[in-house]
């Protein structure tokens, strides 16, 4: 896996939780993430993947309690009424490019179907950001084979950011970005727990660009760093997919899904009209076997305990979207359209200019 | 406390599932009914009252999980913020006329704060439908002690239906009709749970009512049995509050009192336009101690085997909606209007014509 | 189109507000339907098909109002949080077999692109039902030009209930069913506005059948007509697609798909928990062109006269629902499975000992 | 009416959209606050008040449009289920500490019933935050006439901050704070709209408090202004009412509301646990006479051009806040506690430190 950049490589820090080893969402025991990178320019130009994520290796025999929280729907987020009405995910996220939405569903639904017939993977979650200003999304360039890459693929350790997977032609603050991740880790009655985030980000105007507080965005100005032109249209939009081991109810699942908001606005973030800007969070703290009888035996943290777990979700929240930033590289793709990177030097000046 | 007949009384039965010992609310193991009747004509037509619900007799120390669904948001529950965020009800609920919430608000608190300091009963359900036709709603007939009356004097064992506690001048389907309850027990994983309903039903056209599938409103034309004149305004709504000590999450108890609009709609209620249609469901089969540290154990019911409790809820509610209007007793009050109680004779007349 | 048989053609009627002269969806002006029906046995056995919906022919450019409604979410409907943010439907509705949702996304979004550009199909809604014990569904039948002609061939007249479209394995009731509709005619203000449904039916227990208000299922017993056997799983779901040209809100689009509840009841649904009971209903009563500048003008329904809408939609979602059990015909599929039509002249029967 | 320190009087501005005249919720036309403010020592130590907020002088008899956002449930806003079905608010808003909001409610609808009979103020909007660190709450000092005092003051103009309202014994990241008030201004088409924000504020630890993105809690530490003490019971919450005579639909009314969490996350907010932080905006823009017969005709804002009002509300929400906490002065109050007031020098000081 190609090394990128990450925000604490340039010596900035967010928030002051402990992060977990990888400091990213594989940090919480049993997450695997897979990726399809495709980037081509022929037959047509690709800048796209996919991004998939097991919340557990055997999640189709043990579900998981999750959430969906809709900050701007201008987007899409498959699946949600099984997870509203059951609050349970039984089946490995997908987040792609807003058109091919149709053809991970389709996949997991084969790939459910083959491996392991039965019921779990048939309404599954996939998500979409908008990628057609570097990638000619029309041409419709994924295949089946690429998202089944993505999930044959998936595993512990650390996870590509910037240009990788679903993330690979997004652009955020109008600087290249794409997928980032990032962790922290909370002591609760004596257990550690962690709490992991995956962004798949594509939002936002530059001058609202923030990071720790300091208006950088608007310091690293066009005449530095060209804004994509002509200008894309406005569907920018953020995935948020928080992770944890803490065992959460589904309606806490859903606190830390919203949660996701404050870590968004803290880089900028307004939820601007075209976004879709959908979060996700699910626990893995209990079990849920399907075919088991019998009431279930859970635990749950209390809502009143919930507070370090809630700034972990904030803290991973705001440097998995700087990391998806500090890690995007320059990219041309689509009809000549360049997306210029954040440049690391300038942004260390600046965070040094404003005291940080 | 006054017998006044009940639907079974009648040889007429709702549904194939058993009834508890009461077919009573109180059937649910621990939970708390009383109520205060008011009935004056001096120094104003009262004709109205309080009806309080415990899920359990020390619930400010051991909260229950409940959810509240709202079919046709036109009336008022309070407390709902705080459900919602913590799927927890902490104090008793009270059920009255639509002016008087306020004062049954201030009560609860005032209460709660005297009795047992503390968080538990800051933040309490109060819900309401309008008895205005036959009460002086505006001469604010219920004072701080009929409040108090009615939690003081909480119990288990049966419930005074028809004109009695909140629905005391509650007209339902263009009859006289006010409290109601019913419950059913189901069987699940070798144990024996129990779901009970207390309506306060307020609510319908006569034309619409249904009894076991049978057009009664239809058969009990105008003629037969005047209805209210000079007609009131369309306020008609229906409180549903059910329990069960099947051991739920939240959400499972969002789906129980969703299922309340199934019990309605059997009745032949629409949720038209100027209902308050509010229900409450309340499970007592966890324990959730506010002060308690450490991460709480909880058992539920698996999602795939809530059918049974599904149908005991319709049942029950269904069943007491009934119980409410054939206990209602003719009333004459505010400005000389008389509701009329829907006829036992023709009742079972028409119920044999249908062949029932 | 092959005539079937529709529940006034036995007779019995549903209700007392007048019909639309098509007694179906196709009477709100605009709203088009298209159907591919797919009945093959080799090289799979299919029995399946797809449900093409248009709002209104230009919907592309003119959007329409619309809302959904969660009645029990163990099913897929796409498209969910757009029109939740925006109160917006952009796209025609495809209604297929569960496995299929992804394929339908695609194509719509293929079609889209490849037809209009821009903006209009990138986030539709596709929603299912499960006919996988009469269907082979893990052969995964349809292709992409099943969804095309379902697309292409959508036109204004008569819909095709029974065996046809997305319901063509559909089994209600333990009968077989599938596709129905039914409208209703209101007067609001010196205009007559229409209300139409379309179900794909596929849920419920014979025995909780009820026809206006007689419990038929009890009363068609299995030695009568054999039960679905070895009997699927519980997997039994309804889609309710409400149509009006009456000019509501989005909130008001959601009373609308939310009192599809009171029609299901009617005829015996609980919304159990393997069902995926999702609602949606629109308004094309505005016009919402998406490129236009400027504020919008609307005219809308007050939310205080909207009663009568409302019963127009319980009355049409009965009885579309209905139409689908009687229009239903016997039909073997995968594996041998024989689902049985709804005997007509049992059901007259029946009807009339219960004195209908 | 006394002058308090705003934000700006220190040379800090926070965004770049214009401010109203008075930089006030007032600023949007028709709006009327009104405030009483009770600081007495007996008979008990009442150091609390009441906002209340009219979107029009005859809001009675021409409704709102409005819709309530709950960012973390634990507090009380009375009246949701009207607002939630019908998008309107009909009654001025009271806010006030959380132990009377019962008798706020009954005084509002006591006064709604005797100046205007009928419908509008019967299920009014009465929401809370906990002052029962300085007031001695328990002794429930506000009277009916403090509820009708603030009511029959409400008018136009400049709104007194601070300690004064409902804000009067409030607490803002631990230093002393209440009510604030700012607005931004925005042309779109042509037509120059306001978006106020007025908030009670008393949420939050002093570590998070951020002020245009510079860490001022971290920078005035304890050692300078003491801390609460003894701490609290953890029970800060925030009200934010957002007003607009831009003419929004409901659904859009829930989008400004939400963005409220934007501008409390951009001064340190997170909602955490005991916090009750529920949002309501409400617009001015369109009419809605309950009694008028006939279609209304309404005027909106397209979807696609909101991002303007969403960027002035999340402005205003912000400054709203910071002015709160610039015009608090320390109080002493129930059991001899202090809370100290933010001392302007010193965050004058720490912003040039930070280079703003």
């Amino acid at each position: 896996m190609p090394h990128t950049t990450r925000l604490r490589d340039l010596g900035i820090q967010i928030g002051s939780l402990p992060t977990g080893p990888l400091n990213a969402i594989t940090d919480v025991p049993g997450v695997l993430v897979g990726q399809t990178t495709l980037v081509t320019d022929t037959p047509s130009v690709a800048r796209t993947g996919v991004t998939a994520i097991y919340p557990r290796p055997d999640l189709h025999q043990d579900f998981v309690f999750a959430a969906v929280y809709n900050f701007n729907g201008i987007g899409e987020m498959t699946g949600l009424p099984f997870i509203e009405e059951t609050g349970l995910l039984t089946a490995p996220i997908l987040l792609t490019n807003t058109h091919q939405v149709g053809l991970g569903y389709d996949t997991l639904v084969r790939y459910g179907a083959q491996k392991y017939g039965g019921f779990a993977y048939k309404l599954p979650v996939v998500a979409e950001t908008w990628d057609g200003w570097l990638n000619d999304m029309d041409a419709f360039p994924l295949r089946e084979e690429h998202f089944m890459a993505a999930l044959e693929s998936a595993g512990p350790g650390p996870v590509a950011e910037g240009n990788s997977g679903g993330g690979t032609g997004m652009i955020c603050y109008e600087f290249k970005a794409g997928t980032g991740t990032a962790s922290r880790r909370v002591d609760l009655f004596g257990q550690t727990y962690t709490v992991g985030a995956l962004v798949q980000a594509n939002h936002g105007d530059r001058a609202h660009l923030r990071i720790d507080g300091v208006p950088v965005g608007r310091e690293i100005n066009p005449e530095m760093v060209p804004l994509p032109w002509p200008a894309p249209p406005t569907t920018s939009s953020i995935l948020i997919i928080l992770a944890t081991d803490a065992p959460l109810l589904p309606g806490q699942c859903r606190r830390l899904a919203q949660r996701g908001v404050v870590g968004l606005a803290r880089t900028g973030g307004f939820g601007l009209d075209g976004s879709g800007d959908l979060f996700l969070a699910f626990s893995t703290g209990n079990h849920y076997e399907p075919g088991a009888g019998g009431l279930k035996s859970l635990q749950i943290v209390p809502h009143f305990s919930m507070d370090s777990l809630v700034i972990a979700a904030v803290e991973a929240v705001e440097e998995a979207i700087l990391n998806a930033l500090v890690a995007g590289e320059t990219m041309t793709g689509y009809q000549g359209h360049t997306a210029y990177a954040l440049p690391h030097d300038r942004l260390v000046a600046v965070m040094q200019r404003f005291v940080r």
